[in-house]
This record gives C-alpha cells, structure tokens and sequence, in this order.
C-alpha cells in the first residue's frame, strides 16, 4: 500500500482546529476562499499518492549518486519535480506579484505534509527553496528580488541553504567562510561547506545558494556573518542561466535515510555572491529562513507519523497470525484485531494528529500576524507563532521517530526489512530532530528566548486559551469530553508548575534552567496536543458535528498522554544538575 | 573510539546487585571462585574491545553475502569466531561433563553483554549455539547429547533455531514444515524456514539446526509441533561432519540492521532429522530455548546502550560547539559541557544501568533455583526467573532503542552518517524488540501468564521485596539514596495500584488486560530498575563504599523516571479499550 492522503482529516484540523476560514478576505489573502480548500487538498493529494510515493522506495535504493561533480538522482524524481513545479505547488503561499498565489502558509503547509507523507526526500527540495525565497523577500535588495524570485517561486530554479561548516554546526557563529568584496559591488566567497541539502541536482537549470559568510575584519562569532546570494550559473542579461560560477558539489554524505535527497559538501573557490541584507547582519536572514524551514521540518514529522500510521494498519489488516475474540471471521486473525497492536496504532494516530494541530497552529498564527494591520494584534499573533515554532518542530519529530519505531514494531520481522515502507520510514525519519537547529537547540530556543518574550505574556495567553477550552469542555454533555478536559485541567496545572518554577530559573540560574528546557518543551507539547485536540471536538460540536471518528483518538490521548504530565512537571521541577566534571567522573573511574 | 569494557561497573552490578557470591559452593558451581570473578571479566572485556569492536563497523558495511547456496563473511569474522571459540567462552556456564566450565550463567551473561556491546551482529552466533545447547541438555536424548553437546558447547559446531515460517511468526502453531518417519527411526523433513539467524555461515564446520515441523496426523496449532535436531552435514561413525544433508540457504533477508548476521531463508528437503523430546511436544523444548534466547536478547539491549552511550560520551567530549558557563577550559566548549547533552547522556547511562540490573537478576533467579535443593525454594527462584524474564526482554531492548536514538542525537549531524558508530547502533538495535518474541508478546506472557503463576505469590513477594528495599533506604543518612527510597515507594504504589487492577481484570474482562500489558510491563520495570539501582547503592552504603561514583546514576534515575510512575498507572487504569472496528472506521472513513 502506498500513501493516501487524509483529506478529511486535514479538512477538520484546518477548519475545526485552526479555522482557516478567518483568513478569508484578509489583507494578503483576498486569492483565498474556504471553497478553495478541498479541491486544493484533493489536487495536491493525488500529487502526493499518485506521482511522490510511488518513487518514494526506489529514491531509497538507488539514491543520489555522485558522478563528478554531478549528482544524478532517479528519472522518475526530475519528472516528479517537474509535475510538482508545473503544478504551481512552490509558490501556493507566495505573493502573487512574484508569480505566487497568495494563498494562506497555513494551506501551503497542509499540502506539505502531504508530500512529506510520501517522500521525505523529496519534500525537502521546496523547503530548502521555500527557506531561500523567505529570505529575499524579507532582506533582499530590489534587483535580487527581480532577478531570483520569481524563478525560485515557479520552480524553475531551486534554493539552499549554506550554514553548517564542519567546526561550525549548531554554532554558526564559528563558521570560516569567506567573503571578499569585488570592485562590482560583488563578494567573491571562498570555503566549504558540508551537510546541504539538494545542494547539487538535476531538477531545475539553475541552484541558488544562500550563503553565510564572514567579510575579512568582521567582528567574531554570529554578530560577524553576513548572507550572499551565489547562484550554480551566473544570471545573463536577459536574467537565464549563464557561466557558471565558482561552486560545486565536492563529495555526498553517505547516510542511514533520506537517500534521494542529496546532502552535500560544496566548495566555494571564489565564487561571485551578492549582499542579502545588510553586511554583518547575516544572522536575522539566518533567522527568517530557519525558522520557514523548522515549522517545515515540524510538518515532516507530522507526515511521516501519518505515513507511518497508514503504513502500520495496512500490515494490521493483511497480516494473520493467531486467535482473537474480537474476531469475527475465518482462520486466524488480523493483527489488527490483537488488542496490543490496536493500542500501538493508536498511538501513533493520536500523536500524529496532536502534531498536526501544533504544525498548523504555528502556521495560522504566522498567517494572522502577516495579514493583521493592528499593530498589538499583529505583535501577539507573532508571539504566538514565535512560541510554537520550537514546539512545532520539536514535539513533532521526536513523536515521529516514536512513531515510526512504533510503526517498525507493528510490522514485527517484516520491519526490520530494507524493503518496507515502515523501515524506510524509521530510517528516514530520524534526521529531523537533528537538521534545522537539533531538537536540543529548540528546547533552549522556547526556554532561553522565547518564554521571556514581551515578559511572558504569549505564554500566559496561551494558558488562559487552555484553560477556556477546559472550561467548555467540561460543559459538555459528552461523557469522553468532560473526562479530557478534567485531563487536560491536571495536564495544564502541571504544565503552569513547570512554568513558573522556569520563570523563576531563568532569573536565579539559568544553567539549572536549561538543563530542563528539552522536559519542558515535551510536557508543553504534550498539554497543546491535548488542547488542540479537545477544541477541535469541541467545535465539532458546536457545529452539531460530534465527531464519532476522531473521538477515540481524543479520548486515548487525554486517557494516555496527559496523565504522565504531573509526573513529567515534578521531575523536571525536581531535576537534579549534574555538573560535566560528574558526569565525566563516573564515566572515566568505571 | 571503540568500546571499553565498563569492568568496574558490571563488577558492582554481580556484587552489590545480584550478590553473585552467594552461589560459591552451591550445587552445579563447585568451580565458581570470587576470586575468578575479575580475571574472567577482564578477559572478556579485552575479547570484546580489542578482537569483536574492531570488526564491528567493517560488518555493517560488507556485511553477509549469498554465494550460490554459501554464506560469506569479511574472513575477521572467522578468526573472532576462531578467537572467542578458543577462550573456551561459549561452554562458560555449561557443565562440565559436556566440555562446559560450570560457571554460574549469571558470569557467562556479563561475558554476553560485553560482547553485544562490541558486535550485536557476533554475539548472536552464540546466542543460538547457547538456545540449541539448552534445549539439548534439557530434552534430547543420551545420542543426541553425546553426539552434539561436546561440539557445540566447544564452538567446533554451531546451532540455529529454525521456528518461523512465512504465515507463522508469533503464532508458531501455524507453522507447516512437515515430518515423516523414516524406517531408521529419523524423520525426513521438508518445508521453508525464514529470518534463521546464522542459518548458515563459513565459521563453523557444521551446523546444527533445531527445527519445529509437524507429523502427519498431528494435532492442529502449538500443541502438534515436534523439535527435530537437523545437522547441516550428518555426523559420520566417528562423529564428525559427513554427507550434506538436505539442508541449504536459498536467500539471504536484505534488513536496516545487524548486517554481519547473516538472516536465512532455509530450505528443508526430506532433510534427515532426529526428534528432541517427545512428538508433539515440541513446544515445551522451543519454550526452554526461547527462554534462554530472551534473556540473551535482554542483554543485547544492555550492551547497545551500554555501547550507546560510551560512543556519544566519546563525541561529546571532542565535539567543541558555542560558549558554557560550565567549561574553563580556552575556546568553544565541548558539547558535554552543555546541560542539555548532560542530561541526555545520564538519561542513557541510568536506563542502560538499571537493564543490566534487571537482566543480572533475572540471570541469578536462575541459576539459584538449578543450584537449589530445597523444593520450595526452587520453585520460588524459579517463578521470580519466569516473572522477570519478560520484562529483561522487552524492557531492556525498548530502552536500548530510545538510548541508540537519544546516542545519535547527540552526534547532531554526524548520527546520521552511515559510518557512525552511533548510528550502526541505532539500526542495529531495532530488531532486538521483535526477534524472540515481540515485546508485546513478552508484555502479554507477563500478564496472561507470569502474573498469575503460584496465585500471583511471585508478584507479591517482589514488591514486599522492593519494600524493604524502599525502607531501609529511608534511614540512610544520604540525602539522595533518602529521596531516591521516596520516589520509589511513590512509585511501587502506583505499580501495586496498576497489579490489582490487572489481577482483577484478567478474572473480569482478559482482553482489556492485555490492551494495557505492554504500559503495564513498561511501568514493572522502571520501578524494577529504581529498585535495584537503590539496593545496590544500599549495599555499597553497609560495605562502607557508598559509591560516589554511581550516586548520581540513582539520584537522576529515582528524579526523572519514578516521577512519571503515577501517571503510568493511572493511564493503564483508566485505559479505553476501543474495539478493532472503531479504529477502522477511524482510519477508513478519512
């Protein structure tokens, strides 16, 4: 079985979960119209079932190939992208002056997920290029603007981004790179770089590195880098591809996953750059194309839980082994019909749809703030998006690697299989916590940065949010309801205990602070996925839509997830810090 | 860095944990000396870091290869096997008579785990030999014994155990390789056997198989399957390798993981084979190899997490990324000195410590009760073996998958590359939860059956065990071991809570007890864990050597897993058992 996507299910989280629909008519997106929603979905799910997952397997075995300096993936993926780019996919949520249509980021992400569900690999091209088109929209000069994006947003050229050196990974600040002013008002930009992804292909006829790097005498660390634009070929006169320029593709990293997406090292030997921003002021361009990328990466770990997911119960339906009382026909039974193997897929479904409403969330927040003119409203919509985006892709890979093991599980023997679905899953899977600033670094991010922001009132607004929806839920008149709010009531006390004690770290010791910052972020997670979830039923509702299909996945996870938030917030509270020289002392003693 | 045996650690684990001691003089152990203890450890330490680690990483790469009907490994494969053979390892705890040391199990685990820590993919050559021995000292008659035991407790020969069948895994009484006597009283045996782990290999000179099949006219499922003992060349009058038997590897299984294990699909052809224990029977004697093999496979997730977590400890040390508080030294810091890779690495290290413990004393229950005469007594040790086993299976090896995973975490980057060591470990480790029974399938064995043997007594006196335990460590005058004793009464309560409740519906309703056997066996055993990890810093506490050196192991162990026990409880309490049909509904009407 190959993917299919959940339409319905995604039609409910964007329109009982995030209401997509109050986007309509507002500033930017005047394209939009809720009657747009479903055939866009529907479009762009066939896209994923029917040309991305089909080649999802054969990108795993065969891979990205180095031949050269050329790096040749499988015809099927450049035919793919083609159909991807011919759709007008890249730009669904960019402006529509730049070629774009203007549609909400939140739609745009809902069609990601779908094509990550299908080919992880795959699906990271446009990030990558979705990152590159943020940054020149929001720090590039006119003239690159011109020259860069409307090809980027069609997808006849593809973007990168160039951060990580190999002694400056999660420091970028440590990067070496250089860049040397031209008499032309270009930068000639000599170094390496490692770990880029899509950085060499043969999808499009032109690849736009962004770059960072550091302009002789620029002060040290991150305050010292600066962003350059550095095509594969240098634009023409009439703006197409022309010679090509100093960089390329030196070698590919061999990796467990994520096959088909070639993650490169480039050289740069003098290439010729062009300023993004301002010189020295790298890092705020860093900023607005990583955070893109990270509530993408987020959306990869809600895709891959869904695949997973569909995946595991397909196994469950066809595989037979044993008796059951819950089966009702011949022979031996479904899996599926063990109740161990039910209480796994619905773990996995439940925290798949928690990610999703988080990933979304995050992105409708984003939407608000772009198109809200109300200068306090537009501030606390971003602060909200600013909250969720750690949480985001955070929550949302560490429950896919879950999720995917889960998923290995079901399939018992048959998972540990270089064939299977639910193998390659696993594997792919397990980068996501780690590219894009690591899991680590989005705990720090929520605790270090974001939990102060504006003194502290995204996070109290979002608590009082919880807490209304507790409220209406224990209203409610269904049984499974009022029981998920009375969780989610315990979740969130312990969630606001965890907090203050936070608040109160970061003031008298932040170090004690931050060794419990990636606690923290799964316990705040695990109480939005509670929220979330609990208001979209609540809606349904309200709408005299109960929903009897999604029900269960509410009850499992207020009955599974949100009692283990108590103890989560006491041992984080409770947590003890070990110093390094402890730790190295029990290791190296032993 | 390679893997350095944790000799001091594994030597406290035997004394201050299990009291190995104890078993000095006892019946079967007349050759175990305290005095041996270090000696045997130590060589097998250096057996395993200097001949099994080295070739660790060269059999992920080349891995097992089919020539033809042959199975080829790297030629270091052979002379490790040579090597371990040798040292006399594999007879280590087997008697005396057959060529063995009779040396406690206990000490040839320990050995085991230092070997899984070195090479997953080595160490299950052994653990198959050990499961065919077993089963042959346990049911095979006077001939089989005298034929084979010798060779395999030597390593001249090796063993296999051939159970699955492509429509029979977990449910083995599916199975439908067929037997039919022969008029000398051996049986021909023809049928597919798959996933046979070193089915076949060129390190050995004969291979003996222990194979399920059924007799014509045999009773339908588990209760008609007979154990036949299927040598890949039939012993000659002197015993040694004669004809080809009926017997080869038709495929190799492409898998994620363990690629120096070679995984077989083997073909039976009127193979001559002889009965192990009575027709029918076969079951029983499956049972006793299954039993050893799951302990066995405890101790895989022991040694990968062990070896997790020395490989991430290694990088965190050299790897120098940003600024800390914590780090004196010049430069950017090493990673350790970030809270937040501390915590990581404790969080493997005190689960990775506390499966040892779990493991060593499931290990000890047995060899207690087979050195016991008192009849009461025997039963007894041997129901704490029954009720434990599970729970070192499964508990061990989910722990192992989280450590692998948290281990390429904190690689950042470099997890993901295929030549880690972190992540072989990661893929490696997948399978440990699947073969030899599922961990639901363990979780469902403790439950539907362990929890009830002996009128739940062997529960009981667990828990009044772990009370005690729990009591004296409040009046420890340690701060830490007195907080540790706290959380972990918390904690046995909340397990106690989850014992009745289960205890009351396996009587009531049998399928919502198994829906919630695989939280429940999860939730055992980190009370388990906290329990010996308390008990052994208690014993340390009264020899006057109170361990500063693995204080802060329990402290983080009792603050971060304990916590999170009430919630465990309350959440396989109140569980929701959704029927199959409405996770369909849930996934179909989507």
């Amino acid at each position: 079985m190959t993917y299919q996507a959940p339409i319905e299910e995604i039609l409910d989280c964007l329109e009982n979960g995030v209401d997509i629909g109050s986007l309509a008519g507002r500033a930017g997106f005047e394209n939009y119209d809720d009657e747009l929603l479903k055939p866009v979905l529907e479009e762009a799910g066939k896209l994923a079932s029917e040309v991305l997952a089909p080649i999802n397997s054969l990108g795993d075995q065969v891979g990205a190939v180095l031949k050269g300096n050329r790096v040749v993936l499988p015809d099927s993926f450049a035919s793919a992208f083609e159909t991807y780019r011919d759709g007008g996919w890249i730009g669904l949520s960019f402006p529509e002056s730049w070629g774009g249509q203007s549609m909400p980021r939140t739609l745009a992400l809902a069609v990601t997920e779908m094509v990550h569900s299908a080919n992880l690999s795959f699906g990271l091209c446009p990030i990558l290029s979705q990152g590159a088109i943020e940054a020149l929209l929001a720090h590039g000069s006119e003239d690159l603007k011109q020259t860069y994006l409307e090809k980027l947003i069609s997808g006849q050229w593809t973007g990168t981004m160039n951060l990580t050196e190999p002694q400056a990974g999660s420091d970028v600040g440590a990067l070496t790179t250089k860049a040397v002013p031209n008499e032309d008002g270009t930068y000639a930009i000599s170094g390496q770089k490692i770990y880029i992804t899509w950085g060499e292909h043969d999808c499009a006829e032109n690849i736009v590195h962004l770059v960072l790097a550091r302009l002789e005498g620029a002060p040290k660390g991150s305050k010292g880098i600066s962003l350059f634009v550095v095509p594969k070929f240098l634009p023409d006169a009439e703006g197409n591809p022309g010679d090509r320029n100093g960089v390329k593709c030196i070698g590919l990293e061999k990796k467990i996953g994520i096959h088909a997406s070639p993650t490169c090292v480039m050289e740069y030997q003098n290439a010729t750059g062009w300023l993004v921003g301002e010189e020295n002021r790298g890092l705020a361009c860093m900023f607005t194309m990583m955070n893109a990328a990270r509530l993408n990466v987020g959306l990869q770990g809600v895709g891959a839980s869904e695949a997973a997911y569909q995946a595991a119960l397909s196994y469950a339906k066809e595989r037979k082994q044993g008796a059951s009382a819950d089966w009702k026909g011949e022979g031996a039974a479904p899996i599926l019909y063990h109740a161990d193997v039910r209480r796994n897929l619905l773990e996995i479904k439940a925290k798949a749809m928690a990610s999703r409403h988080i990933c979304y969330a995050c992105a409708m927040a984003g939407d608000l703030s772009v198109s809200e003119t109300d200068p306090e409203k537009k501030a606390a919509y971003k602060l909200r998006e600013d909250i969720l985006t750690p949480i985001a892709k955070a929550w949302s890979t560490d429950a896919a690697v879950e999720a995917t093991s889960v998923g290995v599980q079901i399939h018992g023997g048959m998972g540990f299989m270089s064939e299977t679905l639910g193998a390659q899953l696993f594997k792919d899977v397990r980068i996501t916590p780690i590219y894009e600033g690591t899991n680590g670094i989005q705990a720090a991010d929520l605790v270090g940065r974001k939990l102060s922001l504006a003194n502290g009132a995204g996070i109290r607004e979002l608590l009082d949010e919880i807490h209304s929806s507790v409220e209406d839920g224990r209203q409610s008149n269904q049984p499974v309801v009022v029981k998920a709010a009375d969780r989610l009531r315990d979740a969130t006390e312990a969630l606001e205990a965890a907090t203050e004690w936070m608040m109160e770290k970061l003031k008298t010791n932040k170090s004690e602070a931050l060794s419990a910052a990636t606690p923290y972020l799964a316990l705040f997670g695990d109480v939005l996925g509670g929220h979330y979830l609990l208001s979209a039923e609540l809606k349904r509702g309200r709408k005299g839509a109960h929903g009897k299909k999604l029900t269960p996945v509410l009850g499992f996870y207020a009955e599974n997830v949100l009692p283990l938030a108590r103890g989560k917030s006491a041992a984080l509270i409770g947590e003890v810090d070990f110093t390094a020289e402890e730790v190295l002392a029990l290791f190296e003693a032993s």
